[in-house]
């Protein structure tokens, strides 16, 4: 049946390592034909950010306070390594030597895959970001309710 | 089909922003009509406990040490940002400047919106708790099989 | 309809409590006649290794770092509470006097169950695992679109 080819994610860590689960689920699941949904939420925004250096969370002092933590893809944290910094780092340096696609490289063969991003409205609105805060491959912004409809008779994970 | 207008998830975290991802998630869903069923377990048995701010852990030395940890909703750290200490009130605050519904909020709503909460039957074994020391509305204790014949169907997120 | 007795897990996290989270579903599910497919992925490939003393990732510096982090299933933090070190040891001993199945014991009932235990390839390949490095229990070597197909139909998580 058609609805038994739908994974859903929802995005919604910032770790290095989730963050590659994420798009290595949604490329792998694409490439063989699926309809991939990808909503990104809270820590998951940073993977669909513009400009990864620059901190997009609103203005004013605590949202800068998140920003200094959403530093963007090339940023995030590997969720259990974390301590070591130089982490990220290794992981990118394992899956380059071992030809494995990195995490920047997952996001651009997700955008070729034709996997839909969307942005969490409520998270939006939390972390003071707007739509034009993001790549113009996010086709929308969403609320939960609306997620949930779009994801049913499909697979569904939070990672 | 009505099986599609179902959403189960298993709350296993503590952590203030999966909480809210949790309870975001079960309103949002119940409001648009969706059968929502919570089943809480390990660290998410922090949700439903009565009288936050005291241990519910049972009695003895070891499980004071869980106890000291769970410290209820107010206490919940926010997964990425726990060395900070401050973040579940940047968190909290942010949630109230913009206008976005407390988690406190969120678990009212939840239960005006009749979700349906569960607790886990092994994690309460292993945590010395009884049903008492939980919110009323917590329908039933069950068991693992128990809840996933209940959310057969439709959507499961662990959470 | 058969396929909602299906219940099909990618355990990506390699921390004890989301380790024991697992296996008390995939044996709670087993028990009472669902197909259960584990699929170890990332951090989660620590609970089938072979030898759980020693670093199972290849040859080399970098992948050594990554050996340390990963010492098998006595060795896994529990996610919450991996700063005080003793914590793994608590849990363990509040299974133990609650009656509650430890870790082992819950992955030795599901290899009695029938449960399916499954790889996931990419991560062997940034690790530089092989077939070899795991317990004999696991079936197969997937990729994630192989384990996509495995698992439609059933309810899948992501822990």
């Amino acid at each position: 049946m058609a609805n038994e080819k739908k994974l859903s994610i929802i995005a919604f860590s910032g770790d290095f390592d989730k963050l590659t689960a994420v798009f290595t689920l949604a490329t792998g699941a694409a490439a063989v034909g699926y309809e991939v949904n990808l909503f990104f939420t809270f820590w998951g925004l940073d993977a669909i950010k513009i400009k990864q250096g620059r901190s997009p969370v609103g203005k004013g002092f605590l949202p800068k306070v998140f920003g200094v933590m959403m530093g963007g893809l090339k940023a995030s944290p590997v969720s259990r390594l974390n301590f070591f910094g130089v982490s990220p780092k290794i992981f990118r340096y394992l899956m380059r030597k071992n030809n494995v696609a990195t995490l920047e490289e997952l996001v651009d063969a997700a955008k070729q895959l034709k996997v839909n991003f969307y942005a969490c409205e409520m998270a939006m609105h939390i972390l003071g970001l707007q739509k034009a805060d993001f790549i113009p491959e996010v086709k929308d912004v969403l609320s939960v309710a609306s997620f949930l409809r779009l994801s049913e008779g499909g697979q569904t994970l939070f990672i």
